[in-house]
């Protein structure tokens, strides 16, 4: 016979389901929050269906929102003419966090992937290309991982056809830290992307 | 002006509050949550709900229960001639799993710790003193910290006007490992406590 109530196994099964929350970590934090306060765990509960219910995803470029277009499309202060194409809509948040783009984005919704079976046509691809009008830049973030290379490959040559420019972002040594700490795929990507100093 | 729409910006700070949950996590965990399916999350508000209207404290002897008393306190083959005192309810739970103890359990909800304002009488002691009828040993199985020491050795001396004898479980080497990952503390303790071979 366990001694754990079931409603705290099933709350356990529910919190092991998030990512990089292991066994014991879901059972830790089970057995603190139904020692806890009700109120704030009322609370959490509270902000976790707020958010669910008043957080979507902008029908245009895919960015989390709580409006319909985000405030990155409705802005008409940002540069129409280049698209930076990302994974995830938590990517467009670290992009404009480091504020070195002001043009608009585009959430692809993952990358191609076949062994998890993920195509080109699960990717919201067709939906970038219905707003090639007037972009004269695609600047693709994608991961440096082999997936995020394919799929920048394969959307390079998919666009190539258009009157644009497709470009992605360097991949080199990380700012501040020295050459021992970086592996060799990064510090060969490094060297081949070299570039002449005025 | 913040790209985190606000309900993500509440529930990362309602996730942060989790122990074991630093910002980064708690940011990773709130993006994962409103990117998932909408069962997922409703899932997740729900077993906490439930868990924290379900699950309450036995009131015997503190554990957590759904039903009152407890299952162990109701129990009648359960020893009652010996109580286990520990801190908190989930060391119930952690002493039943290892099947070493047939008694019956006293949660002390804490131990005696100045500094943070917790004094004897915040403790549950005077419902282990009216439970003391019938009870022939007491078995403190507290922390081995400053704090439970403290705890326990004010515990002892309380008790013994009592005719019931109070005992501590033993701290030393634990299972499985060799001397060269013990520290100086443990080892003095092992020492200490060392039992002649039968």
């Amino acid at each position: 016979m366990s001694l754990l109530p079931e409603p705290v196994a099933v709350l356990i099964a529910a919190l092991g389901r998030l990512p990089g929350i292991g066994p014991r970590s879901a059972e830790r934090l089970a057995l603190h929050l139904v020692q806890s306060d009700s109120v704030s765990i009322e609370c959490l509960a509270e902000s976790l269906l707020d958010a669910k219910k008043r957080v979507g995803f902008c029908s245009i470029c895919g960015a989390l929102t709580e409006q319909q277009p985000c405030v990155i499309c409705s802005d008409n202060g940002r540069d129409p003419s280049s698209i930076c194409v990302v994974e995830t809509a938590v990517d467009v948040i670290n992009i404009e966090k480091s504020g070195a783009f002001s043009g608009r984005f585009h959430v692809l919704g993952g990358k191609v992937s076949p062994l998890n079976g993920v195509g080109p046509e699960d990717l919201r691809i067709s939906e970038l290309e219905s707003r090639l009008h007037d972009v004269k830049e695609i600047i693709l973030a994608l991961g440096t991982d082999v997936e995020g290379d394919a799929t920048s490959t394969y959307l390079a040559q998919r666009l190539s056809s258009k009157a644009l420019k497709v470009t992605r972002i360097a991949h080199g040594i990380p700012a501040g830290t020295g050459l021992e700490f970086a592996d060799d795929l990064t510090l060969s990507r490094a060297m081949e992307g070299r570039r002449e100093m005025q």
